[in-house]
């Protein structure tokens, strides 16, 4: 592990999958180099939720990684709290008497770990080093030198620069550049599709919040369930500030796939939720006149058939872009980047054909939870706003359905599926003619 | 921890879910009793297979069980096959050159672990008081007591004796008692069903087999592929004898419920195999004239919507009995031990009421991997029978539903589960009324 290879890997793209990939190699002593299109990290407020699989990957790339999730996680307020995932209400019913909205908690290890993305990424950005990051560079083409010539890959950007590469990494997001040059920009399993369910995000202030709901339900992560639509809520900035999610179901298609945000306002969120609980009216009402809507599109419409091809890999979003339901996106992203990691690093990985080879099973091992992750996450949105056949507004049953799917998705042994891939990765070697 | 708990918990049957299951228990501090009906373990020689996961949560139960294990267990003889879980071959086609065979090779962490069956249970049994494992007790009947009288269980015996318990844990396998009186006789839930696949179980002297098939088929695990049937064979009693077990599919209905075994010929065998190759009609003809067919039943069709009432509660094969083509129905008895006897020994369960408690998180957490499991292994020895839709006789395909399959059932974190289970415990304990 201490000869550097002799091979270079392109990670195109720079949020949590292609910064955890590119860490994790760096510190394999792989060379890499992250091209990330945005001129620097000044994202919007998008919360990330992480769980107990994503703090194995964490630490399986890179214990820098987990240190600087640690620094900039929000727990829920009160200690005797510190396990809860989501406290979840009947944000619907009740509408006179609040105090008897409580359905059920669900728990884990982890308790609610959720992070500011921009945040995170500028501690991860610190981890990698600053000459093997290069930003302003938006992918235009990927092209093929002959064999002869080497086999490298050539990347072309829209500033009219160049890179080379053995292998490249699509690490792009859910409207990933690269999977639209491996699929065909024809194909629509090059696009991510609409959910028909789309969010308002808004934040409000901690004290008026605690006014309006109680302490108890302000302080601590909170989902108030409904019939089409539900609002997620928790404390973020050490506490000062509340972070509010508010999903609604349509029938409606998205205007704009271009566009997955919107300009919204609080008048259009207050019509959504109209018939809503005390405390989904009222935290609405604490949000500023002017919202952001948020399109939840996803990959479930058409699962990707491959990963990879060739020397050509996709991870994260680009590989299995998912609603956000079941807070696992991230963390499945970065499992990717465990196992990814640990392929390439394998010592019988030297040339582009065994890099070839790693990516084969990188796709064998990682499709069919990708995949997974998507279906669930969309069902358990459903199950949130009551709209799960066979599930509907039977409590007992919602939380039935995320706990056995929350076990599925974080009660693994990220380090065993490492184990296993470099496992299938020498009968691959050592059986191809 | 090193209080013993006032309440006492009966274990019907003395197989691997039952004395896992005790030994935690005991190792807990938990008064425990075990009834088994048989009079002593001497079982016809299956064969059992375990795999990582199983190896977690035999550690988790007690190291003592774990050893036991490593102590039995028959590995590859090849040292280079060490981490294979069994070559994969076409055993129908290249009749005439058996070294074509080879369709693909599944690998993992902990190679080929099979144990004979009695023999674990012989090692399991001395780590368990002998005057708390009770044999030759057939269960008639369950009654409860009055809640004034006490709410205790009575256990009544074929042979006239009784005994009493707080609650009573079913580990009584496929045919399980406890699920009758848990579902009720007249209950279709209450029984097994066919899966239409039987299979030969024989023995045959590794010299003679090295000659049929040659050493590297003989002396490693290997896993033969036809339409409609497929055989599994691999070394046993250190190598000095070659297990085969050979399966076939069939429309017939199995004629008797109350006998899942039936003798059988050598040539009723090669009937059945009449089309295949070359390597599994030579191994067919090294076993005895008289054979043993095996009817493999599982509760596929009729899961159990609850593993639990109040304070019965089933695991194992009573709560979820398997075909056996995933080599994982043990290690899931082994993960249900593991997660109960947590459960059973948190600090907070005192009383009859906090055990159905506790009994209730058992089943929510556990019940949809049980199913899984069933409907998988079902699946997968379809797989190997080029039966299975979408799969067919691609063994690319194959080879990935293996792969994937396996990952989920192997790389969890069993430790994760019992903290998970736990922590739900706690949220009902503290939220009920």
């Amino acid at each position: 592990m201490t000869n550097k290879k002799n091979f270079e890997i392109a990670v195109v793209g720079g949020g949590i999958s292609g910064l955890t990939l590119g860490i994790a190699l760096h510190s394999r002593n792989i060379p890499v180099t992250i091209y990330e299109q945005a001129s620097h990290f000044a994202e919007i407020g998008a919360g990330v939720s992480l769980t107990s699989n994503a703090v194995q990957a964490m630490k399986h790339c890179n214990q820098g990684i987990y240190e600087a999730f640690e620094r900039v996680r929000t727990k829920n307020l009160w200690p005797s709290k510190e396990k809860v995932w989501f406290d979840y209400h009947d944000g619907y019913h009740h509408k006179s008497d609040p105090k008897e909205t409580h359905a059920f908690t669900i728990s884990n290890s982890l308790g609610q770990a959720g992070v500011h993305r921009a945040h995170y990424l500028d501690q991860l950005v610190k981890l990698f080093p600053a000459e093997r990051a290069v930003f302003g560079k938006r992918l235009e083409s990927l092209e093929r030198e002959s064999e002869k010539e080497g086999g490298k890959w050539v990347l072309k950007f829209h500033d009219g620069s160049e890179a080379k590469a053995d292998a490249v990494v699509g690490c792009d997001g859910i409207k990933s550049s690269v999977r639209k040059m491996l699929y065909g920009k024809d194909d629509p399993r090059s696009y991510p599709t609409y959910t028909h369910k789309y969010a308002y995000r808004a934040l409000a202030d901690m004290d008026q919040a605690v006014e309006a709901v109680g302490e108890e339900k302000a302080k601590n992560s909170c989902m108030h369930m409904g019939p089409g639509g539900h609002m997620l809520t928790f404390p973020v900035q050490h506490g000062k500030i509340l972070n509010i999610v508010a999903f609604h179901t349509t029938t409606e298609d998205w205007p704009d796939y271009n566009r997955l945000t919107r300009p919204a306002t609080r008048e259009d969120a207050l019509k959504d939720f109209a018939d809503y609980g005390h405390d989904v009216i009222s935290l609405l009402k604490l949000c500023k006149p002017n919202l952001d809507i948020w399109a939840i599109f996803h990959l479930g419409d058409n699962p990707l058939p491959y990963f990879a091809k060739g020397t050509i890999c996709l991870i994260g979003d680009a590989a299995h872009a998912t609603s956000p339901h079941h807070g696992a996106g991230a963390g499945m992203c970065i499992e990717d980047s465990a196992v990814l990691a640990d392929l390439l690093a394998d010592e019988n990985v030297r040339s582009q054909q065994d890099i070839e080879a790693a990516f084969e099973v990188f796709d064998e091992q990682r499709r069919e939870r990708g995949h997974f992750l998507v279906q669930t996450s969309q069902h358990i949105g459903n199950c949130y706003e009551w709209l799960a056949e066979g599930v509907g507004e039977d409590f007992k049953k919602i939380e039935y359905e995320i706990n056995s799917r929350n076990a599925k998705l974080q009660d693994v042994d990220v380090g065993a599926m490492c184990r296993r891939a470099k496992e299938q990765l020498q009968v691959k070697l050592t059986s191809s003619p």
